[in-house]
This record gives C-alpha cells, sequence and structure tokens, in this order.
C-alpha cells in the first residue's frame, strides 16, 4: 500500500477512539452520556437542517465538515466539560498537543488542511465557525432540555453561566438564539436552572 | 415558535435515537458494538478524506450528507446485519414504513430532499450513491481487521459473504476495492474467514 493511502486509514482507525470520549451530556428519554462522535454526527445534521437560520450566508459544506471534526483532538486531550473551570485552565496546551500529535498522522496536506479547520473553528470570526459554534451549543441545550434539565441540576449550573456559553449562539443565528433564550428562561421557571 | 422550525427541531431531536441503534460491528481495541450514529460520523469523515479514490468526481458535500442520514430509518426499522437472510427478507417493507414516518416530521421540501438523497442511496446509481456505499462497506471491514476479524468469527461468516457484500465498493473506488480484496485474503489467510 502506498504511504499515502496508508496515513489516511491509520488516522481513519485512529479517530474510531473518539467514540470513548464522553461528554457530561445525557441522550433523550433520560439515557447514557453522549460520545463526542455521535454529538459531532447530530450537529453535522443539525446545521444542514437549520442553515436557513444563519445569520450569514454559510458554506455549509464546510459547516458540517468543521462540525465533523471540531473534538478530533479530544481523543488525547479529553472532554472538557463546558463549567469545569479548573479543567479549562489547562484545555489550551493539552488541546494544541493533542492537535499536532493527532493530525500528524495525515499526509502534510491533508494534516494542514484540517488543522486549519480546526483552528478556523476555535477562532470563531468567520460565518462558518459562527453557525457551528451555534450547532456546538444548541445540541446539548435541546438534549439536556428534552431530559428536564438534568445535567445542569446535577452540576448545580446557573443561569448566568449559561447564557455565558450560549452567547455565541448568537453570533451563528439570531434566530436560534431566540429559541436558546425561551428554553433557558423555561428552565429558570422550572427550577432546573439556578438564576 | 413557527411550525417549520418547530417541525424541524422535533426531527431533530428524534434523530437522536438513532445513537441507540446498535450494528454488529465492534469499535477498535475490541470494544464495544457501535452504534449507527457514530457509524455515519466515520463514513463521512472518511469519505471526505478518502475522496481521491473515487472513481468519479463526486460533489463530496452530497457524499457526506448522504453518509450522514442513510441509516436514520433504523430509528424506525432497526439495524438489519449485513449475513442476517431471514431479516433481509423484510428489510424493504420495514424501512419503507420507517422513512414515511421519520422524513414526515419535517417540513414538507425538506422530508422530500431527505428522502430523495436516501433514495439515491439505496438506488447506489450516482457516483455520489457509489462513493458513500464504499465507505458503507470499508468502514466497518477497517474496525472488524483491526479487531483481528472478531465478527466474522463469532457470525461464522464465509469470505464469500463478505465479497459479495464488499463488490459494492469497486463500483465507488477501484483503489479502495484493492485495499478490501487485501483484507479480506488476509483474514482467509489467518483463518478469520472461512474460505
Amino acid at each position: 500500500m502506498e504511504q499515502r493511502l496508508y496515513q489516511q486509514l491509520r488516522f481513519v482507525l485512529k479517530i474510531d477512539q473518539e467514540k470513548n470520549i464522553f461528554r457530561q451530556t445525557h441522550l433523550s428519554g433520560h439515557g447514557r452520556n453522549e460520545n463526542d462522535a455521535e454529538h459531532a454526527w447530530h450537529m453535522a445534521v443539525m446545521a444542514y437542517l437549520l442553515r436557513e437560520y444563519a445569520n450569514e450566508e454559510v458554506d455549509i459544506g464546510r459547516v458540517m465538515l468543521m462540525c465533523l471534526i471540531h473534538d478530533i483532538i479530544e481523543i488525547e486531550a479529553g472532554d472538557t466539560y463546558a463549567y469545569d473551570e479548573q479543567a479549562k485552565k489547562t484545555q489550551k496546551a493539552r488541546e494544541d498537543a493533542a492537535k499536532e500529535k493527532i493530525y500528524s498522522l495525515l499526509p502534510e496536506d491533508q494534516k494542514q488542511e484540517l488543522v486549519a479547520l480546526f483552528d478556523e473553528f476555535e477562532d470563531c470570526e468567520t460565518a462558518e465557525a459562527k453557525f457551528a459554534h451555534a450547532m456546538d451549543n444548541l445540541q446539548p441545550l435541546l438534549l439536556n432540555n428534552a431530559n428536564g434539565g438534568g445535567d445542569w441540576r446535577e452540576h448545580q449550573v446557573s443561569a448566568g453561566q449559561v447564557y455565558g456559553r450560549q452567547k455565541k449562539t448568537r453570533l451563528g443565528s439570531e434566530k436560534l438564539f431566540e429559541i436558546t433564550e425561551q428554553i433557558i428562561e423555561e428552565n429558570i421557571r422550572k427550577g432546573n436552572l439556578k438564576e
């Protein structure tokens, strides 16, 4: 087998491990914890179906790919819970090392391309990155809301913390941020989120 | 909330259930059974990375979307194991009913679009559908090969059965079919597949 294809298939096998990286979010129906791979799948399908609500026109293929790859580095760096302030202090260093290690499995041109796409997501400045972030926020919000806010109650999360995280949704989609606000306010009323 | 967005979000929540549809394939590292959502995610990333090996030029965004949605109907119809001849007899009827039920959650235009894309995948006639099928075959083959052919041994699958299923890979990619043949022959030599 040629070196190029060998490298590509090694990367393909490596990312299988993303299915073992579990998040704090639980599946709807009070299911088990969700893993990064299925979260990424869900985000990519959502991005396609909800693209009409993006604030700016987006290249939806790029958004979907961004969604699909945005958590691959967590295979090495682990998942950092959005409201774990301690873990977030070391997050950048852990993720930079992981990025270099994992994407180096690929042929150089594909490494460069996917690292650039990942960095674009992280920087959250392009229309595509903003919309992908809106999906990254809305997806667990919908699951958690379907479960009566169980993930927030378990971690005693406050409305301020949720708004802090969810504010990026507004950059990608004013319309979906309206829905986000409705969901947060409803969960405050129900006592699932501390004010 | 407007009816259109309400329908879209209901569909988004419905497909969360795809994460509970388990396949016969096991994750690499002799892991647990894989579910349909993570299988679809893996196929879509593979499609992007391996697109240079498609026999014909493909619209890679369409291939990725096809990969992402191709198993949604299994939420209602269940997974049919590729070598379960009994279950395959009822597969078409179960899947047609499931398709109508699930996609009807969406606004009519999106229902039509996704049903057409799913049918295109099933018909396996366009360049995009052929390449998506190559991914659908290659992805579990790589995992199973990484696990020493455990899934084949467990079900006492023969080389003829595997070739029967994997032959569609050749329609999408001659190059990836070469790799498929190498993997199958190696597993016959090792006694993981009956001749």
